[in-house]
């Protein structure tokens, strides 16, 4: 198929169509190693800053996207308008990409961490995009990924990311219990912890943010860091609390 | 009817049944100035803490509320099965409460802020109600909704706000013009602003959040301020960045 053409796909029945829809969820996500992108600002902006990553565009209209920096090499898929609603899951009415996920190591924890690694375990999607966004912006490019944690290239990941998915690198990381005898510093958000504003953060650590609600295991040594507040509500959301975390541990970096 | 006595409503055709699955939803929580509460947390802590707020508790079992800290005068409602579970929106599979929204007054800005005042559009009640726990986290007690804002008692909003709902108060705020001629310093979240970190918070301020994405409108005439951060990524999530600007303040006013 030529840079400029476009193939048309109407049925939800072709075998293409079936991939894609099996991209809205995370299953099919992991069966595949391909994702969706979907956005006004986001799809522009990928293509701009990491226009190889991706193998097609999806759009209703092939001139949707006559507008948009499509690398010569892309497949063009014009799909039909109810496919294209099912695979726009999050409701931009705006051309799609498709992309092959990277791969994901397993995570080396017997080297020390280099920078401030992010080993995290938030199982909702758009608590996670939203905290990659937070890492992207504070300098974080190792995300270790523990059991648990929501697919990084889910759609409400990407959404919640703003492109920060594209930014970084993703390890795979396991339970708690392979953070046994890690190498270099481990710091745990905890509300039993001791002030974050008093803590001397070093260049290299790992930072560790447990489930929503659950935190990290009582038994993992780390050092344990508590955010400041009023107390009146039990907890900061807990990404929020890991963005006030990170940003506490970037402008440290800028003023050694 | 008395303090212990359970009333069981079946048939979604009741009409306080259909009162209460107006509560799902933004209009129906206007229409009838109430809201449900859901979760394992929250609805413990919220009765011991704010108990007198509520009028009745929904269970899908008497027994499911056995151990919770009922007020006397509170009405209780064994609702069947599928009921239930349409009214628990957030799928806690936990008793609801049922409470009254408070008053919102108009906010006058003609009058100087005390403490920080957030003035928030945030429209998804999700990011409102994380940004509502950040805030009281934070020491905010007066939150003003702008056109557009999500509402703050939304099933959505409750659950991210952590019962943080209960400690604030609620003010209507308008259109962003309302805001022309006001009283007292006017500080906003904006990229292209000056360095956060450098600013000299004052004690009393309004803070102004636009809405998700948009922020807020170049002719407001406030003072603008940016987070640092490395610019790998547009921009932060706009509940992060606001609880930055919250954290920032809260600490500014301990040193002080």
């Amino acid at each position: 198929m030529g840079g400029g053409e476009w193939r048309a796909i109407e049925s939800l029945q072709n075998a293409q169509a079936k991939r894609w829809l099996s991209l809205t969820e995370t299953r099919g996500i992991k069966k595949h190693g391909a994702f969706l992108l979907s956005g006004r600002k986001t799809v522009p902006e990928a293509l701009k800053r990491h226009g190889v990553r991706f193998t097609a565009v999806l759009a209703a209209k092939a001139e949707d996207a006559e507008a948009l920096p499509l690398p010569a090499g892309i497949a063009r898929y014009a799909v039909g308008r109810a496919l294209f609603e099912m695979l726009d899951t999050n409701g931009t009415g705006f051309p799609l990409l498709a992309g092959e996920v990277p791969e994901m190591a397993a995570a080396d924890f017997s080297k020390p961490p280099k920078g401030l690694e992010l080993l995290c375990a938030l199982g909702d999607p758009a608590n996670l995009g939203a905290l990659l966004r937070s890492a992207a912006a504070f300098g974080v490019s190792r995300v270790v990924l523990m059991e648990g944690a929501a697919h990084p290239f889910h759609p409400k990941a990407l959404r919640g990311g703003a492109n920060a998915q594209f930014e970084m690198s993703f390890l795979r990381g396991g339970g708690w219990s392979a953070l046994e005898g890690a190498k270099g510093p481990l710091v745990a958000l905890d509300g039993a912890g001791a002030d974050m504003t008093a803590y001397d953060w070093p260049r290299d650590l790992r930072l560790v943010l447990g489930e929503e609600g659950l935190g990290v295991p009582p038994a993992l040594a780390a050092t344990r860091l508590a955010i400041a507040t009023t107390g009146r509500v039990e907890s900061l959301n807990a990404t929020v609390a890991a963005s006030l975390a990170l940003q506490a541990w970037y402008e440290a970096r800028g003023k050694k």
